[in-house]
């Protein structure tokens, strides 16, 4: 018989919900906290559902978050004073996607109370927390990655990546290609199609080849069907190449595809976009070309 | 029994050698011509070589052309009085990357002559040609395609990407792709490293997501390992890059990053680099910032 740890569980939203119930169905005891309170009621009969978070962490071993950004983050763990509500001992596992120099940060401040941090942020989206294969980016000292192993195996595939941080900044590089690649396939699709080619028959040529992508896979098939309802948003796209920029400002890098992919994302959304699906991004240069690729506009060329 | 066609085989280059070998492998009565004739003297037993490359084609129902790029095509077909020689209901397949318009140039020359014309580029390198599966891109009538498409599929996996330049299009569209996710990862790995990351590491966990690609796959691990030979050298990609953005030149596009990965290129070129692999984009990236990624290299960040 093996003792299981407490996992206190902040956040149950779109991704917090099938992760917690994933650990829940691992057999782990478990307290929730979530903001909106009604929208984790349901759980009560499998979980304790605490009344606030620092309720929440109290004789939890292990706390993870999973919240909507930095800000939040920071509010809940300090601005709310969970932090000094958690056990010396315990280790704080954040799932959120936040700055890397803001998750050193909270790993210093809880350093402090003796309290232990490992960075975790996640790709895969609401289907991968569901299947339970997240790509799950850790940043951390090594022993303290050991110790949360058993609970990460059972939301996805682990990468250690580095220190405290380091999971942060994997995320980032994560977003970079993605934003930077969806930017290359809109104009690679824009040029053969403004030519005469068929973008479809295009993707599916280059399928097989060095162009070949997840992005060109699922972003390009959106591109060509014109379905950009999200998905993942424009905004958060955004969002997401900001932060980029905001850490190649801090360790003094220019980093020219991303700079100009953040201001395409910004023209997009400036253009009252910012809902579309982040392969929107196509819409933004044909606004800024005054073209449309459509499959079925008239072409330049019809000589053959 | 099949008659099957006679083909001309014009380059028969580092491309063009495993290429022709697997169609006589499949049994096509073949002619063979190589500006340096002493290249192609060892297949003499199992094709007609010829000494022009108008003596090649005069019974050829089908001419290949494997050559070097537009200018080579230009001179070898019309510069010395190839398709003058070419009969007249032949078929001319050009398998060389040449700008779209050319492309549409020899066709409609050749239809003064009721010379048919497909423009069939390929990509998948050496590997692809003597494997006998490369992606090959094909524009041209939907006719003449079908009658070479026995031949094609002896070389690899054909699609239709529209009328005769077309292929072409696709070509310039997989080489704009290839170019600006090479400088997609080059900037989030060097990104991830420099805030203290293993972009080995980075590289794994990404590849499970919407991050991942061919050139995330490969050209990743030599920028990670620092394997900058060839493989596919930078001038090639920079000539590539030209073409790209002399098509979007032609069709009034503007193409914001591969205009930027052009630069890139030209920055690499410019340093003397022209020979490193296109993943040596990385050095370009790295010169610009006055840093090195090195999986060694001492980090900002070590507080864990």
């Amino acid at each position: 018989m093996t003792i299981r740890p407490h996992i206190a569980f902040l956040g149950i939203g779109l991704m917090g919900r099938p992760m917690a119930e994933n650990l829940l169905k691992a057999g782990f005891p478990m307290t929730l906290w979530n903001r909106t309170a009604a929208k984790v009621a349901d759980l009560a009969g499998r979980a304790h559902v605490a009344g606030t978070p620092g309720e929440a962490v109290a004789r939890a071993d292990i706390v993870i978050t999973m919240l909507e950004n930095g800000p939040v983050v920071d509010e809940v763990l300090f601005g709310l004073g969970t932090a000094s509500a958690i056990r010396p001992g315990a280790v704080v596992i954040d799932m959120s996607s936040i700055p890397p120099a803001l998750a050193r940060e909270h790993a210093a401040r809880l350093d402090g109370q003796d309290i232990r941090y490992v960075d975790a942020p996640v790709s895969g989206g609401t289907h991968g927390a569901r299947a339970a294969n997240l790509s799950i980016m850790a940043g951390g000292r090594h022993e303290d990655i050991d110790e949360v192993m058993p609970v990460l195996e059972c939301l996805g595939r682990v990468t250690r990546i580095g220190p405290v941080g380091a999971g942060q900044l994997a995320k980032l590089a994560n977003q970079a290609i993605v934003g930077i690649t969806i930017g290359a396939v809109s104009e690679a699709l824009l040029l053969a199609a403004r030519g005469g080619a068929d973008p479809a028959a295009v993707r599916e040529a280059l399928m097989g080849g060095f162009a070949s992508s997840r992005i060109l896979e699922l972003h390009g098939e959106r591109m060509i069907q014109r379905q950009f309802q999200p998905g993942a948003p424009a905004r958060i796209q955004l969002k997401d190449m900001r932060m980029v920029l905001d850490e190649a400002r801090l360790e003094g890098l220019t980093l020219p595809l991303a700079s100009r992919t953040y201001e395409a994302y910004l023209a997009l959304i400036a253009e009252g976009k910012g809902e579309v699906d982040h392969s929107g991004l196509l819409l933004q240069l044909e606004a800024l070309n005054q073209v449309h690729m459509g499959g079925k506009t008239p072409h330049r060329h019809e000589e053959s």
